[in-house]
């Protein structure tokens, strides 16, 4: 803990009913980051300013504090959640600002980044909510440091050298391509430069200079023979626009008829997001970088972004990434915001580095609470068995965000459908439905109890939740396995609405007594680590396409049947049927493909079809903003 | 000028022969970015830091210091070029660090952005070069602060906005859409957002409740009904990515079949980065993104921005682009790096914002130098009459440079080609082909002259020019009517061989006494401006495909008839024919097809095929760009 008193930290008034966020953002002061900063004893060396509410912190501060003990670390999850959320971030940002502002702790929030996409589409931002939110908002949900467009100019950039090496490839002699890649420099001198030399280490080649190869070397080198049909690395762009989902390039004149059917993802879901949330160095980064594997050769080796020459390029651009950015909540704690990753086909998961220097700067007796994507069947699964194997980290206590109205549709409730009313029986009291859903929190609770860690289910209350649903839920959590089930009202009163959870999770934290249990091992076969996985969601088998198979032979043909296994399924249901409430069991989950991220380090099955790319409603969020050219200040964003 | 002196100036220990561009730049310790602001007498409040090294200069500086008075103008264009480049932006850092650093005077060196898209491909970054750079190169090259990515997403938003519009247009009923777009808010109540005033008062519609529109009024507001063979928006990366220009979207099941032929082009050539670099305040950006046109609607209505709901968000996406960036030269003087629209299509000159920001730093007896992308028949010729008229500046002083190298191609040396060597006529001396070439520079010279500006011609030197040949370019330049030509050094011996350049440009610029004349007025018809800009090309007619013919007749009946021109020919040659050296005349100029920035602000002929996404070569530049991970620095950056 610090020995001086904070200069940022600041009490909310509240009022009722809760204002819309924006108001709220807007209505608060934002201290200077370097006052946030100060407050974590960093010094102006160990950060970059972005602008006064932004600074980027520098991955040097691991370094520096490389002797010094870690403070406890909690991730939070989230029971399976109606299509309006439950939440989960709200909740994380609820916490620190109790842990921070009314327990005296310290305590950074580790938060991911959010898409632009949705904050221009349906769903708006993501900088929590009510009173406890990440200010500035717009500066949150919008740019902030560039992370994001970095990761679409190195993932396009990759793209472009793809299609632009095939096009080569295709209408030059062996010995025209080699000599273009070798050019000679001044001296007339032909020479490698150095990311040649991975590609010649990979291809068992140890000679240095290009005279030296002979031709069939120097073929094997030089061409790369790109199968069309197996590339997997498509282009990204950081809005909702459904249109470029399946599209065909290279339609120009100028390209000889080479059309290809490929398409666009939304940016968070680029391997380099996913590389970025869980790289631990400038070094690491740039070898995970190199070895994404965009496709295969014609003769079924892997083609990398090093083949292409361009894996130094990636880092470059990825350098002030992996930085992450510091940020504030309402209540002045502050927040260290890096990485976003899809959880659709990702893990979902805010990055091992934020956490890594959150955990040193907080100390011990201090706290860290990062949030898993979806619910906790995914979110805090990959948050185990992905992010903590990479990162060595040990988390405490993890946290289950549960609300009434998602248990009463586990319990059979009525469906909740976006933008529709909710039905009566979400806002009136109904104990047997709570009591009938906490089935589906049960299971959650068991599941994460076995990694190791004490379980803290927060309930998110709403205002027409009654004390005998409340109480109905807290037993079945207790019942369940749980350290602790406590009720938070953070949303309409900010930290102080959070200090029983805040209280219950230092508890948790300061009474575990178990090393971390992974759900399966790493040197088993890729079916087994599937199977534990889907035993884990209530399923009795696991059936796999014919497509699905073909992968897993080839992957493992390739050597990369050691990596963890990243799910791609529903958020919505522990089944791969959304529909499928409650605790189901006995099912058969389809694996449908198998697809890998090599260089951020995992394979992910597909369960069902995954969008990678969302669209507009007719009436977009895009609708209601605009600045206020008078004052710089945005309106409208929600 | 300042009373205190400056912290930051240094002065270079320069080495024979030039080191690479990267290693110069490294050499040197750049000055923390807020000792460049002090010396300009900005105070932190003027600026928001990006890191050590930039920081965005707040436009609210120009309302502050409105009363004071600006500095002297100055603009640097070219002869016509070889594909080699003859060192304008080097010419432009050189003399700015002769003014600052050898001369005393405040000093700012306003430049383009470049894109990112060349630095990994064939041309490398944009910094200057030698003795004569901005730094830190890779940031200057890189991201930066970002506002190339805000244009890129925003240019974006607009074009998924546009595809989805047509395909919810598609499926719905005039009732629906309606509803859709004006839903109940929490009250039931049916409200238009302010955007939608925008449009309702286009289409002459006053009331203002969404309950009393006729069915017919609903139906015009509510459809944009756009013809989707007139959308002239495209989609844009900051990549150069060959596949990308020409592409099929929407073939994915669920667009049911509104497949749509579109293309990418580079970032730099969207028309927001065009908006970016005319505008002048926050509330002219929020008019002129709201007003840009991306296609007509069936009934040949142009349809906008805000006609689509989204030029409020492309504001808030573009509200910190619109701040300039500040950095440094080697020698520590002071750069504004602002916007890049592409020269190809667009304007090619850095902002009115930044230009306006640097008058009033440097204060009278000061300079602001600022360059114009391509030759000066194109640059020079759209700072004059697109740039100044939109920005009310005016210049004192023209800089044309020019170099042996090009005078001989003028002069009928033979070809010069990029990555080939240099023939011996370039080598060695000859100063008939220099005198016969000078035709090229007489004619720049005297087409500059007549904006009102006193001309100097800079010979930016290389170590193969002899004296002879020098002497015939000073000559032949002063009987142009230049008021000085100056032989510099600055590629070698950075400010130091610019002082004699610097000393002139003073003079030119105290000794100006003719107002500014545009070259053609607004009120005049499309193609009279065309053919006036024709005639300073020594064009003897224009021609006008059957195309050109309709899109003029077209861009009168919408109105947009009174908007400057701006030229899309190559820089290759005053005529339409790149091959077509010296000072051609008596040719008829081809004007293929005619299209428009209306938000921008122009109308822009087509005079032949002008590409908008480069290709990557089959040995990009990224081959040789990694990051040393143990120091975090960038190499192989050229």
């Amino acid at each position: 803990m610090s020995s001086s008193p904070s200069k940022t930290l600041r009490k909310l008034e509240v009022v009722s009913p809760v204002p819309a966020d924006i108001d709220i953002a807007n209505s608060v002061e934002p201290s200077h980051i370097s006052q946030i900063a100060e407050d974590l004893n960093l010094k102006p060396a160990h950060y970059d300013l972005y602008g006064k509410y932004k600074a980027k912190v520098l991955l040097s501060v691991v370094d520096e504090q490389q002797g010094s003990s870690d403070g406890y670390y909690v991730v939070v999850g989230g029971i399976t959640p109606t299509p309006l959320g439950e939440g989960k971030s709200t909740t994380t940002v609820g916490l620190c600002q109790a842990l921070g502002a009314f327990l005296d702790k310290k305590v950074v929030t580790c938060l991911r980044q959010p898409s632009q996409g949705p904050t221009f589409g349906i769903k708006g931002g993501a900088a929590g909510g009510g009173y406890s939110q990440v200010i500035p908002m717009d500066e949150f949900n919008l740019h902030m440091t560039g992370d994001i467009h970095a990761i679409t100019a190195a993932n396009n950039l990759l793209a472009a050298a793809i299609d632009t090496r095939i096009f080569h490839e295709s209408s030059q002699s062996d010995k025209a391509l080699f000599n273009r890649l070798c050019p000679p420099n001044k001296e007339g001198k032909r020479k490698f430069s150095d990311i040649m030399f991975r590609r010649l280490k990979k291809l068992g080649i140890t000679k240095t200079t290009p005279e030296d190869l002979t031709p069939e070397e120097a073929k094997r080198f030089a061409r790369l023979d790109i199968d069309p049909e197996s590339i997997t690395w498509r282009r990204v762009m950081d809005v909702n626009d459904r249109f470029l989902r399946k599209i065909s390039i290279g339609q120009g004149p100028d390209e000889k008829g080479m059309v290809r059917e490929t398409g666009f993802d939304i940016s968070v879901a680029s391997e380099i997001m996913a590389v970025l949330a869980l790289t631990t160095s400038l070094s690491d980064m740039r070898e995970r970088l190199g070895k994404m594997v965009v496709g295969n050769s014609r003769a079924g080796e892997p083609v990398t972004a090093d083949d292409l020459g361009a894996g130094g390029a990636l880092t470059v651009l990825m350098k002030d990434a992996i930085n992450p950015t510091l940020m504030q909540t309402l209540e002045g704690t502050p927040v260290l915001v890096h990485a976003g990753p899809f959880a659709n086909i990702a893990h979902g998961n805010s990055s091992v580095v934020a956490d890594k220097i959150a955990l040193k700067l907080v100390g011990p007796g201090g706290f860290v609470v990062t949030e898993a994507g979806f619910g906790a069947d995914i979110g805090t699964e990959k948050f185990m068995n992905i992010k903590c194997r990479y990162s060595g980290l040990t988390p405490q206590c993890a946290i289950i965000v549960a609300t009434i109205r998602a248990l009463k549709m586990h319990g059979g409730g009525p469906d909740v459908v976006a933008g529709k009313p909710l039905d009566r029986a979400y806002t009136t009291e109904n104990v047997t439905l709570v009591e009938a859903g906490c089935i589906n929190l049960a299971r959650h609770v068991a599941n994460t109890k076995a990694y190791g860690v004490n379980v803290v289910v927060a309930v998110n209350m709403f205002a027409t939740d009654t004390e005998a649903e409340l109480k109905a839920v807290r037993e079945a959590a207790l019942a369940a396995g749980a350290f602790d089930a406590v009720v938070c009202t953070h949303h309409a009163h900010g930290g102080k609405g959070a200090v029983d959870l805040g209280l219950a999770v230092q508890r948790a934290c300061e009474n575990v007594n178990q090393p971390l249990k992974f759900l399966y091992p790493l040197d088993i076969g890729i079916k087994d680590k599937i199977e534990a996985i889907a035993k884990s969601y209530g399923a009795s088998g696991v059936e796999y396409s014919e497509l699905a198979e073909k992968q897993i032979e080839m992957y493992t043909k390739q050597g990369f049947s050691g990596l963890p296994i990243c799910m791609a399924k529903t958020q919505y249901s522990f089944s791969h049927t959304a529909a499928s409430k409650g605790a189901p069991s006995g099912f058969v989950l389809p694996i449908r493909d198998v697809r890998a991220s090599i260089g951020a380090g995992f394979i992910y099955p597909l369960v069902g079809t995954m969008s990678t790319m969302p669209g507009l409603p007719t009436r977009p969020c895009f609708y209601d903003i605009d600045l206020d050219t008078a004052t710089g200040k945005v309106i409208g964003l929600s």
